[in-house]
């Protein structure tokens, strides 16, 4: 017996509602045994590979904080196992955008579970366990708000396919970390501020096994919806990017700090699957290389220098550094189209990047507000409050 | 020179033996470079994320036994090295069914090996590093005569296709925990009984990295044999069913102990991939959700309440608690095939449940007798006794 | 600001020069939406499981040097970020070699990543960070030449097709390993000759790791650019040869030091693959198990046995053993294939593995010699020298 018994409550419920939801959940129907289910099942492979990022990538990349590395890994395990469902729950109902067949739907519903761990990131090591499914619940409808607006023409605001972003950098990068920026701002307290937030070589060397399979499966995640004939055109841009952004992390990082920094290493390197995301199948070679090395130096900058100045002027802080990974190279790759994409109109783009940034922010923000309402933990960075190894 | 130096001669054995062999390892003939040569290789394809499971994801899960983790990934090498080639070898030679093709084959002699890791948790620690091979080799037979009987038409007993298991809760996961449990209730010692199964962080870290290999991966485990155009629906089933026991788990285990367990999280969060099993391919989404959600809870109430008492009473030691992890969400999905699958052969279903369980407790039993006989490990969950770091 | 901040000129001067470097990089077209482009997409999707090698897997191999490895891993980012780019320039520029379509041409390229990281395992711990690149730098050209010798007619000492090494025991494995060799025969050092190269259970946990992914991804590595309807039985073929080693590996281990040494598991596992390589498409199963026992023995007892001597004689460390791990059971598999493959040239195959050898251990030895210039580590295999927690 004990005053946490009445939580045994919460799977009933859940059971519950999904018997009397009836089949809301249906995706729309595949097609027969033929060329194009052997295609879907090459999407589903792909689904895969970013599932492996989801867990392993993004759930070990975060194990670098000493101390919370068990929490890291369990919140990951709550936020992928909230954010898929309700995804394609909320897709299955027909709002914010049509229905999408099922292994598609699949995928978007990765992709936002991506874009919340991005989130999540930010927080990292001061939310108690419960509060990541909370954010989870709110985070998921307003990224699905601004995935309808940026293309699936919601509101009217921007035409339908006038947005360039085959690979995320916007929506699912930038959207992600600048969501968990507005969350930080209004939730990180006073004490908070001053508290270290420490690795050692154990967390490192967990935090490098996340980055690398980032890193490998990062040409599946670009790829995942776009045509067979163009997936290894796309997959070879990807990792030409991340080469350039390995590279460049390397030397920028030991020019700005005389020695290399492991989060840099770990962090860095992959801003280039950042920054390539929105031109990944239209950038030529040379370009996705530019594109890899800027992007790294810039995440690499952003460790080094932008983050310590950030965090003083919005008062929040930023545990994983997402705003330096996701946020700025992704904004730089959304912005790069411009340059990149031939026929690419301007004034959709640069909107579109701008609704992101807004709505992300604001939305962000509020939730920040509203999770406050239920506390934080007591020793933030610590798996003992809530952890029985 | 020391006293082991005569084990050279089984290596050469090996060789002899397989050179002698002449070709009955053959496989039936594959087709052409065709649309089905191209689905045999997405087949292989989910026959590779299989593998990971089976080294990656058992292994490193039973890698939580702190001081024993070097042991438990040799053991798992060990172990998948004797059962698959062993499975190729039995199912070339035309005895216990069909003889298969090569990458249908390739993927039940995976299921196999799965089924022996699943077995091999539960003596963990206590067994010599050559009782795992001997496990190995009297495993897999008795495996083979439950597929046999349960899929193929062995000895009559189930009609062809009466039996449903397509992800194999029955027929992998509760034959393999439950052949493990026979085993311990014979070889556990009196002083075995007395020592605890500890963990730490450092193992905790790894466990979890080996279940989210499990978690990840599961989706190609279920869906491996099914038709193409059926892949994708299945995927998403299984992954909403991990979902809900993942959620499940953790309200559960802070409902049931206060805080959060590692060993429920790493493991029970995965008893909605065994649970979906059965009737992964045939249930709707909302029926997956609920299955993962109770599959989750039961397994959780298993680690939490129900293995202290076991153990009492069979006097046996389950050291990864495999019978909490797929013994009883195992059994619960292969019933609830019964409710869930329309025009299901009641009669059959449950006869084959019965058989299952009777023949695994049986063979497992009698094979912990005949391993008894060879010793057991001086110094338990120790990896100094038999490694070199 | 500090003394190294002149090193930003260089991810610019990387910048710059892709912008010059006009279409160079430019594949040949690919298919249209057609059977054709759906097995491109599955030679993309081996490319993915070769790139999990290339990092987790070659990466926390490496990882067994205790307190070295951040900076291991450090290194294979950067080797595999110099390697690749590489490779696909020089044959983007079309010499050495035709061009190839874009999916080969990226497989071929991760091929000559995975023999320079076996490469730069025989120095390791003992090279400053940019000292890899630059052994990349010099690797890269030496490999494709003497691949375009074997395969591609280059010079006319080999006939078209006329060598036989699908899965690359001689071009990828032997080739990198006595290139490492001809690199620490010039550059050990006598102080380094003294320092043991030391590992602790955290580190061998990390290095099974890497082993075991290597283990499950090396089908697809040897079946990367195999026709899809010989993919399954090729896969089989180098799973039961990884089968035949692992088991090989530890009756010879404990035979030869009356424990099981991790090295040896974690390493000699892998040498089936190794061994399997040059015959995974040809042997039958039998034969393939054979080629595994005995590239597993074989391996075994060149850590038990012959490193010592090796290293004696060269005065070199050889850090990882790839000598053991892939020099000797890839001399082992290319030979083997004379014996294995019926209507092969003997001549051809002599003459090849001839070639490679001299060419391998020229070049390394001459590579030894520049780097050498560069100086090394103060300290060897220690993070801190180098790399900021």
């Amino acid at each position: 017996m004990n005053k946490y018994r009445w939580l045994l409550v919460l799977p009933i419920a859940l059971a519950v509602s999904a018997a009397f939801s009836g089949n809301s959940w249906g995706a729309e129907g595949g097609p027969g045994a033929t060329l194009e289910s052997v295609t879907d099942v090459q999407k589903y492979n792909r689904s895969i590979h970013v599932m492996a990022m989801l867990l392993v990538g993004f759930g070990f990349l975060m194990v670098f904080v000493k101390r919370y590395g068990l929490s890291a890994v369990t919140a990951t395990y709550l936020l992928v196992s909230i954010a898929i469902p309700l995804y394609i729950k909320i897709n299955g109902l027909g709002i914010l955008g049509e229905r999408k067949i099922e292994v598609d739907r699949f995928l978007l519903a990765e992709f936002a579970a991506a874009s919340l761990l991005i989130c999540a990131g930010a927080p990292l090591g001061r939310l108690k366990m419960p509060q990541y499914l909370l954010l989870g619940l709110f985070f998921v409808p307003c990224y699905m708000v601004n995935e309808w607006i940026l293309l699936g023409g919601g509101l009217g605001l921007i035409p339908h396919g006038g947005f360039v972003d085959t690979g995320g950098s916007i929506l699912i990068h930038a959207f992600g970390a600048l969501f968990g920026l507005g969350v930080v701002m209004t939730m990180t307290t006073e004490s908070e501020l001053k508290i270290p937030v420490e690795s050692n070589a154990a967390s490192d060397q967990f935090s490098m096994l996340g980055s690398m399979v980032l890193w490998l499966f990062w040409p599946s995640f670009c790829a995942a919806l776009v045509a067979p004939e163009q997936v290894p055109f796309t997959a070879v841009n990807v990792v030409i990017s991340l080469c350039g952004a390995t590279i460049a992390t390397y030397f920028v990082s030991v020019a700005l700090r005389g020695k290399v920094s492991m989060t840099d290493m770990a962090n860095a390197a992959l801003a280039g699957g950042v920054a390539i995301g929105s031109t990944c199948d239209r950038a030529t070679h040379s370009m996705a290389f530019i594109i890899g090395v800027l992007g790294g130096a810039l995440s690499t900058y952003g460790f080094a220098v932008i983050q310590g100045k950030l965090q003083g002027l919005v008062k929040g802080i930023d545990t994983c550094g997402v705003t330096n990974l996701h946020g700025w190279p992704g904004l730089f790759g959304g912005i790069a189209a411009v340059f990149v994409v031939s026929g690419i109109s301007m004034g959709a783009q640069l909107k579109g990047i701008g609704i992101a940034i807004v709505l992300s922010l604001v939305t962000g923000y509020i939730t920040g507000k509203i999770l406050a309402v239920f506390g934080r933990k007591t020793k933030p960075y610590d798996d003992a409050e809530e952890i029985i190894e």
